[in-house]
């Protein structure tokens, strides 16, 4: 048995993340940044709760120039985020439609050093804001005159470097998951429903010790399969099946996630040869993941391979993303992304293609960039496609 | 073993909820709605997916006055939303974050009649937009004049009447989620920390034949907890605990929502006088909760008994909620709320107070309002706090 990570993180940890947002606040000239949604506001607090699956409250947490974030949020939560490191909490007694703290954040927002004028708020790519729209411009009308400044891309960054604790508890649900797709092929059963065959994993899952499975879809075809976002479906598997199941599986709030793909009964070349293209794309990958590089260099060498290898498209949009405390996190390998690889950057390999009208193969790996390189944090897929009988 | 409910809805159903959401566009005067949320875009197309889960890309739909709903998605959606009853679908080749979908969904929107020149968007209470904020704005900076009105209370108001299908399926996961409850005493171990014996009930869960527990927390301590939306924690659990679950677990989409409270030990009358209060209140909440009377009412014959009972405060903010795609759904039983109960409405009835500094009691059941009153859909709590040893 692998040891398993302590849970919860240092003070320590909190303290640097603080520091490097707020160092990025000085240069850009920022007061405050408001953040709304949960990975956010668990990054910079340590506020762990599922209780985000409410979408009555608006929970709001303020990052200031100097010292702790600052929490205003819902009465119901104090209890859990004074065992936080976050010492500023105030709260107002939520659902509460007429005023949902608002005015209670204004006036914590207005009480803070304004040096800059400038606020901070995630508007852009990878970003929404978990708080009614309306409530939003009712703050921005009712503050004082601030500028307000795009910080998503800023707060990505941060996010984008993992620490060594971080990368621990993703390695761990990696490597366990990794134990239960190659199980799979002792108890995937043909002639049973992708869904029957979809919650024994995500039982398994939950007995090898994983916390959560947020994500587990799967699909299946004669010869392929046409997406790799929907089901498990009541599809029965048969004989020239392909399936694929892709998971994001959590330890401690941190994901995994990578997929695997099976053939029941045979396979034909054609999709031996989309299996071994798509591997061999994953290689390419994996040789140019080293600092120095780019997103965008991941891409082109997966999809050199790709194409020569036959691919008809990608609709994927991507061959990868960041990975962590999401299932996907910025950034993504893309032509155009361009995002230099550093070390602690937890990313997925994901090269896909179409090799057939409407069958797509689809392979993702997780990995973690080093000094000297790409090191796998999921056991690499095996390097034929397995047949189920 | 009770019958298993026939997955997904009738195109029938669809065309019903549309019905009703055209009838009050017509009368609001609405060209459009523009929809971005999960429960929305599922409950209006039938698309439905774990994928919501990756933050990356937006998803748009838009209800127009006549017809189906209009779907403006990423590319890799495209196979999954042509397998609802949706037939117009607009994709772009999504992540690209210098327009991630907007100037497409702008072209759209512009092509639809506009009878009215207004727009419905969920901007107030329990909404938020799952899409850039930055993107929102360029979409109504680009747009040609259009009225923006904030339907999010209209919405809330489709979607609080079930219909016997939907009722159906949060039956039957109240009734799956009941036996796992009423197993409990069987299975908690004292000496265990509440993670593990909450990792042992989402597992017996999934193996009763549950899809999904998005939420499944717990509290305990000494005589009493003092949060209900915190946990599982490492705290191992001793004579003299309390431990209350509350769980949010799911059938095709379709959650329940109800908690249990444990006694490790002993119980002292305090506390058993606590539990009995709450039981009652909760008793009163069942009486009143009939059509003719408000969420408003139920929150007063609860309070009351509260009240009289020797409460020092209520902080969850309210007495329960609506129920359905979400683990929480408008409206809320609070003072103020006043929202007529109506035949088809799922509510919890969740009362709760602190009987001691720092020691509360929350009990909740789901139901559902008929013409003749209150029908529970959880099997009723134990009227006698359960003693573990």
């Amino acid at each position: 048995m692998r040891p398993i990570p302590d849970r919860g993180f240092a003070v320590s940890e909190f303290e640097t993340r603080v520091n490097r947002v707020q160092a990025q606040m000085r240069s850009k000239k920022l007061d405050i940044i408001l953040i709304t949604t949960e990975p956010d506001v668990r990054y910079y607090t340590g506020f762990f709760t599922q209780f985000w699956q409410s979408p009555t409250r608006p929970w709001f947490v303020l990052l200031p120039l100097d010292g702790k974030p600052i929490a205003v949020i819902p009465e119901i939560g104090a209890a859990g985020m004074a065992g936080t490191w976050i010492e500023k909490i105030y709260t107002w007694p939520a659902p509460q439609p007429e005023d949902d703290g608002i005015s209670l954040l204004q006036s914590v927002i207005e009480k803070l050093p304004h040096r800059f004028g400038r606020m901070g708020v995630p508007l852009g790519h990878e970003s929404s804001l978990r708080m009614p729209a309306g409530d939003y411009q009712r703050l921005l009308s009712q503050l004082r005159p601030t500028e307000i400044i795009d910080v998503s891309l800023l707060l990505h960054q941060i996010r984008y470097i993992k620490s060594p604790t971080e990368i621990e508890k993703i390695h761990y649900i990696c490597d366990l998951t990794s134990d239960a797709f190659e199980a799979l092929p002792y108890t995937l059963k043909l002639g049973e429903s992708e869904r029957k065959n979809c919650h024994r994993m995500r039982i398994d899952l939950l007995q090898r010790g994983a916390d959560h499975t947020p994500y587990l879809i799967s699909g299946s075809g004669p010869g392929g399969y046409d997406s790799i976002i929907m089901g498990p479906t009541d599809r029965v598997l048969e004989d020239g099946d392909v399936l694929i199941i892709d998971t994001g599986t959590t330890f401690d709030g941190y994901f995994c996630d990578f997929d695997r793909n099976f053939a029941f009964g045979y396979a034909d070349d054609e999709l031996r040869r989309a299996y071994d293209v798509v591997y061999k794309s994953t290689e390419a990958g994996l040789v140019v993941a080293k600092p120095g590089a780019t997103t965008s260099d991941i891409w082109a060498a997966m999809w050199h391979v790709l194409e020569k290898g036959g691919a008809l498209s990608n609709n994927v949009g991507r061959m990868g993303h960041g990975l962590g405390i999401e299932l996907t996190e910025w950034p993504s390998n893309t032509p155009y992304d361009n995002t230099p690889l550093e070390p602690g950057a937890v990313l997925t390999l994901e090269p896909g293609m179409e090799f057939a009208l409407g069958k797509q193969m689809v392979h993702e790996e997780n990995i973690v960039i080093t000094e000297d390189g790409a090191r796998l944090l999921s056991r690499r897929a095996p390097s034929e496609l397995p047949i189920i009988s």
